[in-house]
């Protein structure tokens, strides 16, 4: 695909513990990194005001260095948000973030065309262009972390869906009377395979179970979370490896799920529990051959992620660079420019 | 959306019983009918004759009834198929019928361009130009009936994956224990939700408990299938009603799971089962209220298909016309015409 060299810009990481900042140049080299507590427990308008400032301290930054100013800005949130409209719909893990006019606030903010876009749609635009899913028409990323997100790129084009919500891998039925997930819906992999689930699953095990290894890891532990539970299974707690090979077997269904469905090249994993846990990948192969057509077995790619943590900045330089040449769009107007879908 | 009128085509829809052919005008009136038995155990070779025959009698009929010569023919199969080489790959439910070079045969043996589809692609296709999804970007159709499947259209076009078999959503995983699925996959939703899994699991009951209501109707019925398990249920046999409702509770959670994965406007469900059984809607409603977004579910309509029976024949009108206008392909050249996707 001939693409035009893209544009510098402003990309800001919204996540539930930090808000990132940096200039990302076209050659995807990361400049003047900026990191604050997200600190959300003091309200919507607090973290508005320290998203503009940390955004604005970056461009101040980059222009005493003498890089090239930035044309627009990106912001990964987490979701489910409006990315037409720049609004977060409702982010679970952001005390108070329902129906946020995050685009708009920060376009005012800093006088420049602000784009927002869920964050599993960041990393996978960063993956396609630039790392494991690249050159693929059909791609899917899945997050395995604290949550399972994803997102879905389909005949050569990013998908968002009727509302924006499209792509949400997490929360597909993979147990009719599974557990009920943070979203509320019943059965997700999300309640199964994620770090979150592992937590719960795991906390449960302690109390049933207090001579367990993982019961006695506990004693010593801030807390129960998954990582907890690996080092009790690597101990040789049976329970515990139980619950882990349940959640990638959870993982390897939705994998299979998506195969059959959506016929990809290639799936993305990454996360920090895809990033921890290379069994997973082995189980996640096991269950593809349980489940998946077997003519599509040769044929589809499963990939670790390859951008590391900086795909939430990284993966915005193609989203702005993209939505700003949009004729849909009208980048001068601060307010209105997020009008339109992008690509 | 602004479309030219379409021309006439011939249709043909291939079926594990009937082979039917028609000539549909741009009015989608069918016309000159004509159904011959499939008799697939008479070999791949009888039926690919029986086909074209039937085909040639149907365009010989329109031309004696003086009404406009089709300008391509269309063929419905069961998949999975390679629509860009017209070549049927497997299909379970017609015998030897691996990598059978349908869309050439017809072609050559009529003398015109033809295209082959998935017949639950060419339903979504007639539904949504002209049925229940009409004017929506993104639609997903779903047929309920001896088996599950289904069709995608996502941003306003029909998806195909990278293979050819995106939109199979009877199989998509719903149970990570669950029965095994005719395609040997474990756990999908047709393993559980179809007619062919009603059927398994009726003859189950029927093995089980000698006395039961549906093992007293199995006695003067020539075979245990959903309708004899509808009517147990009816007559009060409570195993058999629990039966159907893990059927539709296994459906309403593939539409759950579509609906966070894919945010469509509208889920279309047809299929003989899904006609004859409206509580089956009701429950999808049930299980969608239990498993998608909160947000989503006033914005997405669940409707039932419009067309009927003959979906299968008009949904190949727009199929063959967009092909034929399609500078990727080369209507005269009639084996190579089938070279690229469609639209």
């Amino acid at each position: 695909m001939e693409r035009r060299a893209e544009r510098p810009i402003l990309a800001i990481d919204l996540g539930g513990t930090q808000i990132r900042a940096a200039l990302v140049t076209s050659d995807r080299t990361v400049h003047c990194r900026r990191a604050v507590p997200t600190a959300d427990e003091e309200g919507v308008e607090a973290v508005l005001n320290r998203i503009v400032e940390v955004a604005a301290a970056v461009r101040d930054d980059a222009a005493g260095d003498g890089l090239p100013a930035p044309v627009g800005v990106g912001i990964s949130s987490p979701g489910p948000l409006d990315p037409w409209r720049g609004i977060v719909r409702a982010a679970p893990n952001l005390l108070g973030w329902t129906n946020i006019p995050l685009g708009p606030r920060v376009a005012a903010g800093l006088g420049m065309p602000t784009f927002l876009e869920r964050d599993t749609n960041v990393a996978i635009m960063g993956e396609w262009r630039y790392g494991a899913a690249r050159g693929a028409d059909n791609a899917i990323y899945i997050t395995v972390s604290t949550g399972i997100g994803g997102g879905l790129i389909i005949d050569g084009r990013p998908i968002r869906g009727s509302n924006g919500t499209a792509g949400e891998v997490g929360h597909v039925v993979v147990e009719l009377d599974g557990p009920r997930c943070g979203c509320g819906g019943v059965g997700h992999v999300e309640a199964i395979g994620s770090g979150t689930a592992l937590a719960r699953e795991g906390r449960a095990l302690v109390a049933e179970h207090p001579d367990s290894p993982l019961a006695r890891l506990a004693q010593d532990a801030a807390e129960v979370d998954a990582e907890l539970v690996a080092k009790a299974a690597e101990a040789g707690d049976a329970r515990a490896a139980a619950l882990l090979e349940r959640a990638w077997v959870a993982v390897g269904a939705l994998v299979a799920s998506l195969v059959n469905l959506l016929d990809p090249e290639v799936i993305v994993i990454g996360g920090s529990i895809a990033a921890h846990h290379p069994r997973l990948f082995d189980v996640v192969q096991v269950e593809l051959e349980r489940r998946a057509f077997p003519i599509l077995l040769d044929k589809v790619r499963i990939m670790p992620a390859a951008l590391g943590g900086d795909v939430s900045l990284i993966g915005s330089l193609p989203i702005v660079n993209d939505r700003i040449d949009d004729p849909a769009y009208a980048p001068g107007s601060v307010p209105t420019q997020q009008g339109a879908p992008l690509s």
